[in-house]
């Protein structure tokens, strides 16, 4: 299974600068058959969760095919501006800069178990962020899923660090 | 099931900005089953189509999950920039300003039958723009399908216009 999915994923050079070989999904997305198999792969290592949270955007994509599967409901870890109700947030560095992610308040009650998925863990910042953000909310996060993970890179050590399994369908060499 | 659908999605007054009243999808996300519900209502609906279309950032969301129910692949159409392959583009006019929407020159063969799906169809100009770009890669596109849609404004009269069948879930005053 892991085979199929890691045949619908291509390198592209030089994305977003010189120098960086990326790993693009999008042919794995628009292959309906390996689309699901990456689905049930992420779904046979989930463990026990009561919901879902996908991280724009490209989170979105593979936490709302997880809840579609799983029956579990979806929320949404979003950027600033773009959620309607109450929200809290919570502020992060980035390499050059700082970023933001934001959720509904009243998202899940407090003591949900909440799986992250997300597409891919590399430096890790986004996770982090994320997790920090749903503890804030009340939420139990226990694991993190990821279509693929960049070895080398420090993003699984620091969800160890806070308590965060991390599990990916596949490793690349960052 | 359309009942299950409404039930779940409310109204958050002055968002995005004072006098709009925001019919906010998150909690249709946040239950399981009635999220599901909504992924059956769209295949139901859906007719004949070879891949699926989903928008940035919400439309990732209900293309991802009728991928996975259906077994279709999914064609993410992307903000500018996003995608690490060749791209095609196409720009449109927004109230204030204009965008623009990318998508992979190699994302489907030429004639592959395209259904676009988005969460909300208002005033039409993102699904002018989608449809615009799909065929331009050449696409075939004959229907878009919508979890609501917002009676009184001219996207549903625009995408006719274009030879695209709009289909929406739940119908809502503008």
């Amino acid at each position: 299974m892991l085979d199929t999915i890691s045949a619908h994923i291509r390198v592209v050079p030089d994305f977003p600068k010189p120098g960086i070989q990326f790993r693009d999904l999008t042919p794995l997305l628009a292959d309906g058959p390996a689309f699901q198999a990456t689905t049930a792969a992420l779904a046979e290592r989930a463990g026990e969760f009561d919901m879902i949270a996908g991280v724009e955007a490209r989170g979105f994509l593979f936490g709302a095919a997880l809840a579609q599967l799983t029956g579990r409901g979806l929320v949404i870890v979003r950027k600033p501006g773009k959620l309607p109700a109450a929200t809290i947030g919570h502020d992060y560095d980035l390499e050059y800069g700082t970023d933001r992610l934001e959720l509904h308040a009243d998202a899940f009650a407090p003591g949900t178990r909440v799986l992250l998925v997300d597409d891919v863990l590399a430096t890790g910042g986004t996770a982090e962020a994320a997790v920090t953000l749903l503890r804030k909310a009340g939420g139990m996060v226990e694991r993190a899923m990821f279509v693929m993970e960049l070895d080398g890179l420090p993003g699984a050590a620091r969800l160890r660090a806070m308590g965060v399994e991390p599990v990916s369908l596949l490793h690349y060499p960052a």
